[in-house]
């Protein structure tokens, strides 16, 4: 038995072999994306999302190929100049950077690696979309709940866009004060890879509208009128991940089944354990310091000259920690807290994490 | 036993079912896009293309989200301004919309639905790229080999770009005269949908690389500069279809081991048949008249009145068949001829059509 703690693609949720082997049954790769099956596999998706998430109704739920897509898509969808980025990672610059390649004017405000903002942050007026990365994948620091609160308040105009990719389905957000959020179905969901999830609200779709308007190119098949029309239509524009959008409304349903306040409270609980186990090791210690930053999905250890030990005992026992980002990929590990990762797993993962000296 | 004559998302190739099993067992779900193991599986799928198409080495094979994907990112890519469409159907002409949407100032020829071009077409001389539609999809309207023979002679600084999406791999494109060539993974290769398979050569690289420093947006992390870089360690910029590519390496290996001349050969056999049907039948009649324009791999029968009573029978039979496109809904229908289906199929088939009279 293996057990994947990377932070994505990541350990598959423990019911999608089965509806693997129910999708081949029920003959999905073979299915119409015109079909009125397929509408109804994909209306499960986006409905049982609202569900799960407590989206309100005048939010919309789009498929892209990845999350990836949605940067570019957002940006260029909803951005005619400025853009404003909080940037503390690998990822929360990618998606500053990608505003650049679009020819956008972005900005942006840069934290260490391992800190998040607590410091006063001057956004310029003009702004149209303020990027907040929720979850920095890299380095495990995670924005606090009242953060995007604060912004809203002081930025009415501008659309906050939340990066949940590595926190969805922890997190609820309050969606009377964001625009927008997105993820990818290889982590949280523990689903395979190829597939990227855009929610939306109606200002979103305006603003892409008054672009288009004004002769700005907000791309094409997947811009966001043509999102919009075929998703009233459970459809998509192009021929998607048929397959994986069947094993998201699965995998969805189970999630409901659970229940969302069990996912969260054990999420909680996983973390803790993690966190305690890091905090009192003799050598091993937390990457992120401030408790606040701290990621309860994606948890960053500096485990130094330990990381090779570490990593050959787990791998001994089937366990796969991710490595470290980047620069720091031989002196930290990064073990991902999803629901598809157990409470015994992470208990287990702690008594081996404390067999090392 | 149910056979999927659509025309894509068609039937699966009768090996996909075990590959996904196998995929199961291999954890291809969890597998990280950045793992050795990954590149294997991206390696063996790219190289196997460039072996069953005959692909010379100076071309490169890239993985999108889709067929649509590559309307978009070949105009972004390839044309500053100006790009020629041969249109004759709703997804030739889509492609020549999708160049308006990115503010290029595309032209084009039509021919009417069921024709391709007999009549001589004056191209401008200042097209950077002409888009050809090997096979329309919606008409069944196949484009004659020396078609783009004659195109390359004429016009040697235009690139060349072949949408095959629902022809390939039956084509023997001849590299030496094309730039580009794409297709989706869910019509020819009898795979689930959400891949797209883009094939370039090195003066599409440095087209894009010339727009990218006139300050020209190529878009982002699809652009090809960036989708080479990465292909360099087979790799993709984005967390892809991980699974998607695991069993297109895998179909491509079996039509390998199968033979593409076979495969071609059973291809010519099966759309004999079907065409002789059609041409002898009392009451249904090839759509596309002209003989050097009739799709062997999406063939279109007028089946006017007659429509209900033959989807009747076929369903009856577990058979299949693909509305007719569009306004022709309700009296035509479409039948795909890719390897997944097999002569015995083809027969049984023709010998329903047979009892409609």
């Amino acid at each position: 038995m293996i057990v994947n703690f990377t932070p994505g693609p990541s350990q598959l949720y423990f019911t999608v072999e089965d509806h693997l082997r129910q999708a081949i049954r029920k003959n999905i790769g073979s299915l119409s994306h015109r079909s009125k099956e397929f509408e109804m596999i994909s209306k499960e998706a986006t409905e049982g999302l609202k569900q799960l998430l407590s989206i309100p109704s005048d939010f919309h739920v789009f498929f892209t190929g990845s999350a990836t897509e949605v940067w570019e898509r957002s940006l260029q969808n909803l951005v005619e100049a400025h853009s404003f980025h909080f940037v503390n990672g690998a990822f929360s610059k990618r998606y500053f950077e990608i505003a650049g390649l679009l020819g956008k004017h972005p900005t942006k405000v840069e934290a260490q690696l391992g800190n998040g903002f607590d410091f006063e942050v001057d956004i310029p007026t003009n702004t149209e979309l303020i990027a907040v990365t929720h979850n920095e994948t890299s380095t495990g620091v995670s924005i606090p709940k009242d953060f995007i609160g604060k912004l809203r308040t002081k930025h009415k105009n501008a659309l906050i866009v939340v990066d949940a990719v590595s926190s969805m389905p922890f997190p609820q957000f309050d969606f009377s004060i964001v625009d927008s959020v997105f993820f990818s179905v290889q982590k949280g969901f523990g689903l395979p890879a190829g597939l990227g999830v855009w929610i939306v609200n109606d200002r979103c779709i305006a603003k892409a509208a008054s672009l288009q308007q004004k002769g700005i190119s907000i791309g094409t098949y997947h811009n966001l009128p043509t999102l919009l029309a075929n998703a009233k239509k459970n459809q998509t524009p192009e021929t998607p991940n048929v397959l994986g959008i069947y094993l998201l409304s699965k995998v969805v349903a189970d999630f409901l089944g659970r229940g969302i306040s069990a996912i969260r409270s054990e999420t909680e609980y996983k973390a803790a354990l993690l966190y305690n186990c890091l905090e009192n090791h003799p050598t091993v210690k937390p990457f992120v310091e401030n408790k606040a930053w701290r990621s309860k999905t994606v948890i960053v250890a500096d485990t130094g000259s330990k990381t090779e030990a570490i990593v050959k005992l787990l791998n001994s026992k089937g366990y796969y920690p991710g490595d470290g980002y980047g620069e720091l990929k031989k002196t930290q590990l990064r073990f991902a807290n999803f629901p598809a990762h157990s409470k015994e797993q992470f208990e287990t993962l702690v008594d081996l994490l404390n067999q090392i000296d």
